[in-house]
């Protein structure tokens, strides 16, 4: 069985504003197992560059997108039989909704959509699904780690990243950080 | 029985840059269930004044505190009989260690201790138990809110807030907001 691909699309992100968030938000992206993320409009090079070496120096793979519409990144994913869920804390709350099983039943590539502060209507209309990490204000980057640790149950926690130049070794005090390769 | 307090503690806020991703902090200790959030070492107003203004509209209680030196902050709550958790990608990986199972044997009052960029190597020391939430760089924010998760189960994700003017009623499609009294 092909392994089932998963994407995180962020959508409104603003250079000036967003830096930090929209960089935690790849972070977790790729330390909770997602395969790649892509940051619509925009080409904002720094922040591709940060990601990218995070990647070089704790592993892949993961892969970094820059640019595209929103609109046509979502009506893409789904032409080619994936399921778009849109996070939102307008949405379904993901506690007393059944997608999890859903997600593992369809095995389809999954694209998981966050927004920045406003996101546009339509965005609610295109998503297969719109999904609440509970019903209160908080932050996208919290919904995404949620959403994907409980897709992946956890495992994503444990996982190897390939190709890396350091790795922790976790310890009950202090830091031990060994090169390798 | 006593209800048990969770509190966070973030250390190391620099109002100049740390401004969005302390709020998030902030946001996410109060909607993944936490009672408070204590920002050490600070007196940034403005912080203090957008949170404020989230628990009065979306309800609490949830306390908010600006200032105390971390140190003296973990050493009251240990002498009062509480139990510090840092997060830290260095530490016990969560998913191989039985703190869970500690915290809920314990039944103590419980803060938990996030960092900005560097945390000082004191803080190893003084908690009782180095979490990491993985180790793989990420987030504060994430790891704060899989940390909680854990912790209440995702019962916080259903949890009802008091005093709210706005409530959120969840919908598959579009938003649907009511005011509250």
């Amino acid at each position: 069985m092909k392994k089932r691909k998963v994407y995180v699309l962020r959508i409104g992100h603003r250079p000036s504003r967003d830096k930090r968030i929209s960089t935690h938000v790849g972070l977790v992206a790729r330390a909770f197992g997602a395969d790649g993320i892509i940051y619509s409009n925009t080409n904002d090079r720094g922040l591709y560059q940060s990601l990218m070496k995070v990647v070089e120096t704790w592993g892949g793979p993961f892969e970094v997108k820059l640019g595209g519409h929103w609109r046509q990144i979502i009506k893409d994913w789904k032409d080619r039989g994936g399921v778009v869920i849109h996070l939102t804390m307008y949405g379904e709350n993901i506690e007393q909704s059944d997608i999890l099983r859903k997600l593992r039943e369809l095995e389809k590539d999954v694209l998981v959509v966050v927004g920045a502060e406003k996101v546009p209507g339509e965005v609610y209309d295109l998503a297969d699904f719109n999904i609440a990490i509970g019903n209160q204000p908080h932050s996208e980057v919290a919904a995404l780690a949620i959403f994907l640790d409980r897709l992946f149950e956890g495992r994503e926690l444990t996982k190897e990243f390939k190709n890396a130049k350091l790795k922790i070794i976790p310890q009950i005090r202090g830091k031990k950080v060994v090169k390798i390769g």
